[in-house]
């Protein structure tokens, strides 16, 4: 296990932050005074263990991952980064989207070429308000994952298997479970990695309890994403008036998708 | 019935894809390990089943599609390609926005014309991970129809029929049904599509299976493209502070909805 | 009582349509086959009636609007027309956004100066698939009207009233009541305008059910436009990377909103 | 405690108004005949008594903010005004977002460097239709805080507790606690801003009603400026067809991320 080294925000080599995680300063803030209560009429819950893990004056001063060594490789001049960060006690939380690719067509179109993706990278607590990012977990969420995720009930759970290496040699080798269960009080829900890596002698298993607010707002901005993720904001996008004198009159009137169209 | 040919990404020619469906190597996930498990704590679901049916990783080489011989006449430089497939067991499910038509007004400016559509494209399964796309079925959803999908509760169904010779000397030749029924166990809906086309002898039924992260995306993707479809995102998208000098004097002060207005 | 003319839609002097209504061929599907069934297993509806209640099938042909005689001035060249309609047995009602407007502040900023509406146009059916629209009603939703329905659960109702002459001198001479209940097999929801228009002597009431699918439409319309109605799209779009260098500094420390910013 | 000076609106100096308030004349609707009454079938409400929260008859001329005196060092040209105001009989709110904030990276990315906010502004009634904005009080939701007013169930309460001075020496001397309780009639919700400011000597505690319809339109418009405050929109733009040819080739096959993003 490596140990912790805390870089202060100012000396950190801001250019050399590769793309696949989040800048260091991102969503740091330092002199939070949030308190944050949420409480149901309708349910009794404890608001003091509610306010607590709602606090967010949690400091975080993430490491220098340490994969992705060629950053700049990556980085064109209008990349942006953005994400959403959760703190707690023994861990942390941060979520990236990763955009669809498309791929370019003779003639001039693009169709997409690979689905996007919610990163979510799960960081251990080794001290107040400090994560060891060099033991960081990474769990890629697909679109029907996120689907799942959106469409989760307060008392639903849901879990997704992820095996990098499956049909490949060393399939079995990496073994990642996430699970996604209600907190008892049904203030929010348990993120849970279970990470088995053989190939490098890991076996790790981070909790992060996640609450009904911080759920929303991932909700929110994952519902959000979803429809960039899948490539539809380029096609709808593409939908302007001024290009729509369409050219439907040359195909088979007999064709079923035709006939579909132009009823 | 025709065989299916299964044609390697590699060797698709790909600038003589039409614009009428997705193109061959859409979404395909060779190496997808996914397995996705959902469960809901407020009922009881076999989880083995379900996870059976949420897995992604069939593969999918779809067929040249045969009609619409002449792509290149509808497809402009811009032009993107997006969808969204479920491969399950028996089936294919291929979803694809199809975008509203606008016609130019003497005054330069646009009216809608035509609204939008979602295609709905099923495939039968030929073996494993093979579908045969030369049987596709096609039917096309209305603004109106996604409005049902998009409205429909995990307990609830709905059909639709089409017959897209209505009004027409073939009348009644072709009929379409697409049924969108809860699954038993509460964990998605069954999309139905039954086609009786007596023109080409055809009558065939594909039923494909939709878990309820898959039909979140579904009605996520529906949902944003919802106001494309309709071409509201045209007006909205016009509306700029800059081009905010109305001229609403000019009007008759009696007019009902002119009073509206200026309330 | 105006006597209905139905123009052909070819005939229509397409460049005097006036903006406040939507443009003759708007949303004419003449050849639509649709027809949708909607229902639930968890109700006992009959399937025959809501068939007849979304069938797409009838014609509509709008007379020209008698209002508003100088359309051009209020037609620009990016000027767009977009709506939803619905046409029923005894009615059609078409609906349609009201841009909100902004002023020049002297700084070169713009304010949101008045809030958009959304237009309803009520027209009764005179004959099978044809509406007297000379003899239509006008309500203009705002946006806390639009939030209103938009927030209609199934089984709830609500009613608007709007005096267009409220603090003028004709206060109380028209009287407009908007009510929006559900229909009684929960298939939808009824929409009744009754306008006492003392000034013209008119005395109206027009009934039109919405089923749940255009329910939807509509809802999902509102709630995509509402955004752009309140102008905040105007805001939410001005938030570029690049422009974000903030000048902070010079505030005064001790002011509420600034700690509050600078938190 | 300040009197009040009501300003008529055409001799506010518009030029000099600062970035953190709404614009005098902002959605002030003096004409306004809307009388909003919204019921449900499923509870009893009092019409009469929602029909008096509703009512938006209200004038409003707020006064000149008092600080940040120097307004046109935030005021670049494409700046927007945009909000959302409630007035009521004892109290008016104004909403209004904050953009979160880009720091340039050394690559000539940006990332986002402070996340956006929503300020709430509650002003205490003097007299009918007056408001003495010298006395607002002002509550800045964070996103987390957003989530949580978004995900309210109509009987769910929620508070928050702001110190601006957390951290600093002034800790403690100014509190500011907002409640957000359902109406007893389930008629809307109650938000409530007591702030207890010793370096002013000030304990304020506005209370005022938020409709349902009113309360809509506000998780409405936080829902659509969530994404934006968070900074994702600039992401979701930045994702470009062309300029997708990513060069994901020569990271490290081994590390966890890649992995999960090559599947």
């Amino acid at each position: 296990m490596k140990l912790l080294s805390c870089h202060p925000k100012s000396t950190l080599p801001l250019h050399k932050i590769p793309s696949n995680t989040l800048p260091p300063s991102f969503s740091s803030l330092p002199n939070n005074p949030h308190s944050l209560h949420f409480s149901s009429s309708t349910k009794s819950t404890n608001p003091n263990r509610l306010s607590i893990r709602c606090r967010r004056s949690e400091y975080f001063e993430p490491q220098q991952p340490k994969f992705n060594t060629n950053p700049t490789s990556e980085a064109p001049s209008s990349k942006i980064y953005v994400g959403y960060s959760i703190y707690k006690g023994k861990a942390a939380l941060q979520v990236e989207p990763r955009a669809p690719e498309f791929a370019p067509l003779d003639t001039g179109a693009f169709k997409l070429s690979k689905e996007g993706l919610v990163f979510l990278q799960f960081a251990p607590a080794v001290a107040t308000r400090q994560y060891d990012w060099s033991r960081k977990q990474v769990f890629s969420l697909s679109v029907a994952e996120i689907g799942t995720l959106i469409s989760l009930g307060p008392k639903d759970s849901c879990e997704f298997f992820h095996d990098p290496f499956k049909g490949k040699s060393d399939e079995g080798k990496v073994r990642k479970l996430l699970k996604v269960e209600p907190l008892p009080d049904g203030s929010g829900h348990f993120f849970n990695l279970s990470v088995q890596n053989r190939l490098m002698n890991v076996d790790e298993s981070i909790y992060i309890p996640v609450t009904k607010a911080e759920f929303t707002v991932l909700n929110s901005a994952f519902s959000y994403i979803l429809p960039y993720l899948m490539g539809w904001h380029a096609y709808a996008n593409s939908i302007k008036p001024e290009d729509s004198t369409r050219l439907n009159n040359n195909s088979n009137p007999r064709s079923g998708a035709d006939l579909e169209w132009s009823r």
